[in-house]
């Protein structure tokens, strides 16, 4: 029994492995995208659900033979990554005979993400990229206020001059989603609704500039907190450097007054 | 009434308090957002009217405690977050009887911006928003000259060719404000002119090389200045504490000397 | 006569003088503004041509006082912007009496500019900014040769399916000018041009990643080199300082050691 | 023979020679940006072509007399842009006789990318634009990853709905490059695809929030291993200064105690 649990963590740790799985994800991914072409589709389905099976046993195979060599079991299903593997693949098999069908095509595809989990520098990447988000929590806070407040604005006054912008709450906040993109603000939303309700220009250029200034500072926040944050690592250690050598420089300049004091008595 | 004092000051000054009130500010912004809803609002408008009063009142009695609290109350007012908490809610009773309903509903919304106010990390980002404002004074003192300036022209030359774009120095300005977003210059703007005015794409060209590339420095400038505040925060402390081994370095061996002179004196 | 030009140098280095010169400047911009509404021009002509020429004489009389000021009266012409000052007043003159009303017009509108002139912050700035442009030199260069090669590939492959957009080599100029704005790129431009040259998505997508690149790359550049700048003042003055202390210190122990080998000797 | 080879490799290296080649090159650029003017082209085709053949068997001629310059020969071709001047020019006459004229007269317009290779700072500045790219190695995975999934997603639900724009994996796909460079994609796109589908605002939300996010950190991480590294090349100097001279310090510091010693000893 160990001697297996020992051959299969070899096998789960050497490169080939990892290659592997990633070569079949790439594949899986492929086998799904051509899926798209009903010319493909559908003449050749039971082929195309026959890969797909092959597909999701290989994978089932990959994460209990992954399962087995997490020691305890438990660790396995500590890293967020694994538990998104895992339900990924668990979901393939429990919502197989069901009728879900779009649910079932969804959890296919996101079976592409699994290159995210399986490659340690796109994990890496992700990770970096999730953990930049609490540091926007205030600024997007402050967006969503602004988004909220012209939003009730912009359906109050201009709900009747322009339903299919402004009908209703939802409504407005994706159009001033669409705004905040710049995407046809003026040509397709402003210019019409001016023709009704002369000063609805304010609004949008309010709105406009208020927004790309949150949304710079945004960036630049971003920026500003990245650059930081790099300097000071090497900072430290450049500093840490020049310090330990004055320290010692002192320490010695300290055993050099002591000679001196000694030499002074002496006399 | 000492004591009464104090015990409000303590409610006050409670987490759960300002918990509380934020919730109420949220829950406020809800039932705003709901009265957009006709479908919601037409037929329970008695209770959305009653809602908007026990909102109004829970919003006065905190405003009166925190200027019991405030000593001297006075000081409540120094604080431009205070004012504008005060004049939101002191409005909500002025014009309560009047026939101003466009502006009373508006003042009902701008409560939601009470959430700044309220949230203290969003006061300090909303007041570090506005400090940065003074700084791009000069740039956006250029940019509004180089507006008017293409509006002047652009009237002059365009506004019998496409009166609806250019038809006014306002209407030129609105125009130039969307073509500096580079939302439908060409398509929108700028070929069905040149049909007309065939040097007009010189206009538009210039107009857009000018300035994105003034408010792209605008942005630089901003970026720069804030990474070097930054910077020079962390390189004094750092330089302070080189500087400080340094001139401690220099003291000792100045005693050394000293004591050197000493002995060859001696002799 | 030396004591009336002292007079007049004491008038034009005055705070009131120049603060009088930007009012007018400001005052004469919004006249100009107020000439292209036909409402008020057309009944008001005759006032408006009246305070054009108070501006003009006022404006003219400021400059032969800058010129009685300057010493030697040359040394007024060595800075640029005065040369701009003079050139926009005296041209003012010349082409009084010309026919050429629409040069005539848009140099008075140039006058406008005359505030950058006259604040010196703004001056600043603007010589802040054409500085810049040097440094784009190459990569501005780069830029417009993927211009011309993208410019010549359009106009022959595409001349004949959209002559609007691709029908001489300068007009796909500034079509393209318009795709790397990505105004209508798709929706204006490729679509219509797909749906005959079913392989033009190529010609734009390689155009937009490799516009966008190269911008993006321009942009980076400035923003590194501007970074740098400044860290490079404030570097040196720090470097500065420890190398100084550190100069004097090994001065010092040089001190010490020639105490020590008189010591020594002396023995 | 040798004398010969001198004189080439002088005249080659010569600066007159470098601006005489710009100068025929900037000469090839603007004789084939006229050829795209039918109205010049169609008259005068032979002597186009006969100035084409000029600067064919000028460009020929330079490239073997750098060919015999180059010690030895094979040096010549370890340049990529070498191999490019030289593939280009090759080409020009493998290809003449040939049918191919579309082929051949995009390899006349890549004449024009010699300028490219034979400016020096153009040179540098392009390898440096090169460089840059693998850099962005995993961020690009990680955005062909989303459009990929978003791709087959879009492909699957709304290829019904908007065969123009989702009928298959790769219109899907140009779809969302257009979307993500914002052009029209809720005018054009969006709007009327939730007059049928009306969930699929959610689809567009999502995928430009994490386009412009995945994006924008691309821009950051670019940005911030700019500004690192040149500041790295400073503070490594600045750093190697100071440490220098602590390190001359420290020495000149243990000399003074060994002549301590040696006096202390003495007595």
């Amino acid at each position: 029994m160990h001697k297996v649990k020992n051959l299969i963590a070899q096998v789960v740790h050497s490169s080939t492995f990892s290659t592997a799985i990633i070569t079949l994800i790439i594949l899986n991914a492929v086998v799904i995208g051509l899926e798209t072409y009903p010319s493909l589709y559908v003449p050749h389905s039971h082929w195309f659900f026959f890969l797909d099976q092959v597909f999701l046993w290989i994978f089932t195979l990959e994460i209990i033979m992954r399962l087995i060599v997490a020691n305890p079991t438990k660790s396995y299903f500590r890293d967020g990554w694994n538990l998104f593997d895992f339900f990924i693949v668990a979901s393939g098999h429990l919502l197989a005979g069901a009728h879900f069908v779009t649910v079932l095509r969804i959890l296919r595809i996101l079976r592409i993400l699994r290159t995210i989990s399986t490659i340690p520098s796109l994990r890496r990447l992700v990770n970096a990229l999730i953990m930049t988000i609490p540091s926007m929590g205030n600024i997007m806070l402050l967006l969503s206020l602004f988004f909220y407040i012209f939003g009730v604005i912009g359906t109050i006054f201009f709900a009747q001059a322009m339903p299919e912008y402004f009908g209703s709450l939802h409504a407005t906040l994706l159009t001033l989603f669409q705004v905040v993109t710049l995407e046809s603000w003026a040509s397709g939303v402003m210019r019409p609704l001016v023709a009704e309700v002369p000063w609805a220009w304010t609004y949008f250029v309010a709105f406009i500039l208020m927004g790309t200034f949150v949304i710079f500072n945004l960036f630049i926040g971003v920026i500003v907190s990245n650059v930081e944050k790099c300097e000071d690592d090497e900072d430290e250690t450049d500093t840490k450097d020049t310090e330990q050598q004055l320290t010692a420089l002192r320490a010695e300049v300290a055993e050099l007054k002591e000679l001196l004091l000694k030499l002074n008595k002496e006399k």
